[in-house]
């Protein structure tokens, strides 16, 4: 589960008031914060803590991640010039904390340890926008109105996201999830045309890894097609569609990962309940299935749901049959 | 297109610096708004320029719409006490300022004007959360955790939208658009039991006044099933799915609305009009399709943009065939 340590007291009281980008910048923090979860709610992996901006962020972009609003970006991405701010990542100088913190995370887990990456188009759309957007109108009047310019910006975040999932892998990381949180804001022909090309780039580069790799988006119920097709192991679902209709859509090869509701945990546990089992249900006994929240945790969460949610789970969820292997690097 | 004003000079020399409700409150203020993108653009139908939050307004339920932020209440509704403050809607007396720019738009247009209604769940959320969300969490929170205080909430709501809306039709609008912007948020089995029962109410209504009834939702692909259900005439498509998909899902039998994305208004107009034929030819020559945006005009569309996609889709779009009985009366 994301962000799954934001519901956490033990998380509140070890994070302090920095931004997040310094407690990813302390690697025995930023361990810590990735172990609570685990240590509290008894899951199948762990989530490397990070941020889908660290990679621009330490290459000196002018990234700032302000809390209660988000990436901040001055000065944004407009011009072609604006190219040169993204030189390569050299994880070892750029990012030797998240190396840190991976090792150590791996050194101390009893669980798979997943890796962390930004595609491509949620991280430009940050750089492009200068911040959070609702409708990305500067972000798709610059992929319209130079897609030559805007190719090239999304080439350069994909060099930066494999670099870092490298580095990642190399340390110690199981498995790779690729973050790409905003690519439901595109209509299906122009996430093919516009943020696809990259992201197979990200995945194709992880698989050369040897690891099985996540791929997560939210409202990209239309894009579950494309999405089967861009190199992934496993495909999230929001809980905007229901998993038998992801199934569907994606086809029986890949796992998929989801995809409860996560404001169903902040209901009455028999409420909460039945909506996780029907997830399981609408799974119908497919073995490629890494139960989660089709979103991050929402930080008002009650954590005794989730203890209740993860027991739930365990108990009803398996079931159905063995796990092939694949998905069971991941998952078990 | 909705919100079309907002990208025009002439909109802003009139909206002067007041609230959103306090232009709706001024009868002459908002037939002129609503009038503008009908006289610069020669489209088809005049959208009532007005608010989802005008009839909880009137009743005092404590609404205010800050520009750049949305409407905010104060206090929220929280327990079933706050019931109390949700008292029927009398028009002549509460709204009366609505009454008379429909009837100054009736007497003044040449097209058709389209009565404008906010969906109960979407008022809902915004009555629960206080303001905007991008999570919904207090809304689904009081949906799972207290279903019939939360059924109470939306008949309310229902009531309230089908005194505006006959008040509307009454004074001469020609068909009505119930705006439901964000029942995208929920999963289909929870809009099904959470939202649908309250639209279905206001739909029937509308229906008994014999005015044709458009259904607005945005991220709602995979509601189309059940909105199809919902009783209107006439089903939004947001620009997430493709066209012919959502004719796929609503079935032959409705016409559609959309769906191009809004942001392409801000691409060169090659990529626009590319964007703008290629949702004429995924309708595949059905005669039921209100060619639209798929959400609002963004405010930095360049108005000459909107021109130019009005007059294409008129001379392109057309050449498919008759328009049957229902759809025309909103369409031509």
């Amino acid at each position: 589960m994301r962000q799954a340590g934001r519901s956490l007291p033990e998380y509140r009281s070890v994070r302090g008031q920095g931004s997040i980008l310094e407690a990813i910048a302390d690697a025995a923090l930023a361990a810590e914060i990735t172990i609570q979860p685990v240590r509290r709610y008894g899951v199948d992996a762990a989530v490397l803590y990070s941020d889908i901006m660290v990679p621009v962020w330490a290459i000196g972009f002018g990234v700032e991640v302000t809390p209660g609003v988000g990436p901040v970006i001055d000065p944004p991405f407009r011009h072609r010039s604006d190219l040169r701010r993204l030189r390569p990542l050299e994880p070892e100088i750029d990012t030797p904390f998240v190396i840190e913190t991976v090792e150590r995370l791996v050194a101390e887990l009893d669980v798979p340890l997943i890796g962390f990456a930004g595609a491509p188009f949620t991280v430009a759309s940050y750089l492009v926008e200068g911040g959070p957007s609702r409708t990305y109108s500067r972000t798709k009047a610059l992929m319209y109105g130079d897609p030559g310019l805007w190719a090239d910006l999304l080439d350069r975040l994909a060099d930066l996201a494999i670099a870092s999932i490298r580095s990642q892998v190399t340390g110690g990381a199981s498995a790779i999830q690729l973050f790409d949180s905003w690519a439901g804001a595109l209509s299906p022909p122009d996430y093919e045309r516009f943020a696809l090309p990259a992201s197979q780039k990200v995945l194709r580069a992880a698989g050369e890894l040897g690891v099985p790799r996540i791929h997560f988006g939210v409202s990209t119920g239309e894009l579950l097609g494309p999405m089967a097709e861009a190199g992934a192991d496993v495909v999230g679902v929001d809980w905007r569609v229901p998993l038998d209709t992801a199934r569907d859509r994606v086809g029986p090869h890949l796992a998929l990962q989801g995809n409860l509701d996560p404001a169903v945990c902040l209901a009455p546990w028999p409420a909460a309940a039945a909506a996780a089992r029907d997830v399981l249900r609408r799974n119908r006994g497919h073995p490629g299935h890494i139960f989660n929240l089709g979103h991050g945790v929402l930080p008002e969460t009650d954590p005794a749901m989730l203890e209740q949610l993860v027991e739930l789970v365990h108990r009803e969820g398996r079931a159905d049959g063995p796990w092939p292997a694949g998905a069971a690097e991941v998952a078990t």
